[in-house]
């Protein structure tokens, strides 16, 4: 059995990013991890495609949006998150941790927050603080259209926009300055091609001003420290080094590849990857289906099964659903250090599966519908 | 040149441990990950000699001193910081920052904290809700007496005793049920022979009551949560799985050392490198000197010269001091995955040096004398 990963997040870290975790340790206070962190600073910055500061981390994804929730809002704050799965609901029960007045506004599970839609809330209620979006809800797939939504906000209130960048940046496209998005956090182990264990988060202009007035308690989170460190290229409290060298190399993939191949590269298979499980007859789960992920629905008459398992039993290693979505979905990530080849393993691997379970499927139909996607889409291209 | 790390933290990972940490990506969500978790747990608890649960954070050191803090006190709280250098300042900087009433009592510097002293404190004050101690204070290399001080602290007090075990667990003895001590927090880059990027922390019955009615925000930190999720045997949030497999490779190694032998062999190789240090001419600069590493006051004569630099020059990475003791003393640690052998190399290194700069010293001094002091104590032993 050949283990393959395709969980969205942790994703698989290249051999080479792996070598350079192992390298001799170095102490944090040097030149050498001054250098380090100054060109990880500056990759990091593409990605984001920002010109501000991008902050690392040793924490995982769920830190980096405590950091935005702590130095980004104030006591006396108002904030609307918009929660379509586990994730957006992370961002509520943040701000509820730090006692602020929070409009939690739940879409129906597999929805995505439509522009209108927020127009509308906006309308009736200009006066947030801060609005906190997932860019991709990991939990559904559910992906929304971040430089509409961003443009609603912009006409419609000075709310400050904070985004779960976590399992966007790196495979959808993400301006940041462009698009006028105030905060953005990610993590190492999606796109990033790294181990867990690195969080990122980026300010703008406008959410600095927020951060310097803040009257929340931070401290290993506070994010005037980290920009007072940053001044020495450093971090004010111990950095997980190992796994900034692995960042490092896996930033230096990714500039080689550049980022808009990367967002073209993502956008193609996720279209063609839904394409592919659409013609063995499986229903993809969320209404704006993500490029990052696919989650597919089970099939009433598969639900004994547990497909998750028995794609496991052939060393692909999926998600299932989360909550409510336990034994309704399951999850396949197409983030990060994933390519073509990848995703048409996969394919064999659930048309194999779901033969076993004596599902209706011509063998090799969905590698093929696969592949004649690719082919269309880069001829169209 | 080869390069060597004596640095109080990182200290050098065995290579064990980094095969370990590159081990094909698995997802946290799994009977693999549980498994995995459950042996740190029992591990740990045996490191830290404790009944109680040892938490895994997804963070530096600091992280679990924020945990302690933010658990462990509520907003009516009174708390007693005892800061011996930068570390012990910490606690006092992290109460502040919860907006906690704090009596930030400063030891002058290299000093650590007698239990006399404190028992003094507390009879003029014995209503405090915690006390927060630094075992062994890094900037300093002092050590308090952990179990005399906790039995002052018991004999005078309420208080909750709250202890930075940063660089002490894994190193000297702790018993932490034994002894009382209701929260040691602790960090994977020191004893623990792994990478930076974890933290961990325990606590006692009687500070999980205080967890429970705490009224101070958190929420990544939130022990609540992570004693939520061990009853799975998992985390709250993302843990850093690659870091954990080199943990549970490292504590295999400690276990079959076993702690009673670590504690002894560090005892052993900290009494015999102070004094081959102290046969070269040169002063330990704390009065109360800890077994995890060893500070040396630069000389007046030597003030010119870069000593750190020309111990890196010749392969052998020692930390400087920190804030005011910068250009006062250098720092030299023997935690760890250290033997009598790496200490024999940089007393070596340290002897050129010092030749090289004109110091009078006879060659070979420092390890003969170093190897005479191991030889008697053993025999001794």
């Amino acid at each position: 059995m050949k283990p393959r990963l395709y969980t969205p997040g942790p994703t698989p870290v290249p051999e080479q990013v792996n070598l350079k975790i192992i390298e001799p340790v170095i102490h944090h206070r040097t030149k050498e991890f001054r250098d380090l962190f100054a060109r990880i600073q500056s990759e990091l910055q593409y990605v984001f495609q920002t010109q501000e500061d991008v902050f690392v981390l040793a924490s995982s994804g769920t830190g980096a949006m405590e950091a935005a929730v702590a130095n980004c809002l104030s006591r006396s704050d108002r904030a609307l998150t918009i929660e379509g799965g586990k994730f957006g609901e992370r961002w509520g029960e943040l701000c509820e941790a730090y006692g602020i007045a929070v409009h939690r506004y739940k879409l129906g599970s597999g929805r995505s927050c439509k522009p209108k839609e927020l127009e509308e809330l906006l309308r009736r209620d200009p006066g947030y603080d801060a609005i906190f979006l997932t860019h991709c809800e990991t939990s559904t797939s559910g992906v929304l259209d971040l430089q509409a939504v961003a443009e609603v906000i912009h006409r419609n209130s000075t709310a400050l926009i904070v985004v779960d960048g976590i399992t966007s940046v790196g495979v959808l496209p993400m301006k940041m300055d462009e698009w006028g998005i105030d905060v953005v956090v990610s993590a190492s182990q999606k796109a990033f091609r790294c181990p867990t264990g690195l969080a990122f988060i980026a300010c703008s202009e406008k959410a600095w001003a927020a951060v310097e007035s803040s009257d929340l308690p931070r401290y290993y989170f506070d994010m005037r420290k980290m920009k007072g460190s940053l001044a020495n290229q450093n971090t004010p409290f111990t950095p997980a080094t190992s796994l900034l060298f692995g960042l490092d190399e896996a930033l230096k993939m990714m500039h080689d590849e550049g980022i808009g191949n990367i967002w073209e590269k993502h956008r193609m298979l996720g279209a063609a990857f839904r394409s592919a499980v659409e013609s063995l007859g499986l229903e993809i789960f969320s209404e704006n289906p993500s490029d990052s992920l696919t989650a597919i629905k089970i099939p009433d008459s598969l639900l004994e099964q547990n497909l998750v398992r028995l794609l496991k039993d052939k060393g692909c290693v999926v998600a299932g659903g989360q909550g409510e979505l336990k034994n309704r979905i399951f999850r396949i990530s197409h983030m990060g250090y994933c390519n073509a080849d990848d995703l048409s393993a996969v394919l064999s691997a659930l048309e194999e599966v779901l033969i076993s379970c004596g599902w209706s499927v011509k063998p090799g139909m969905a590698a093929a519908k696969f592949q004649q996607m690719l082919t269309s889409d880069s001829g169209n291209a």
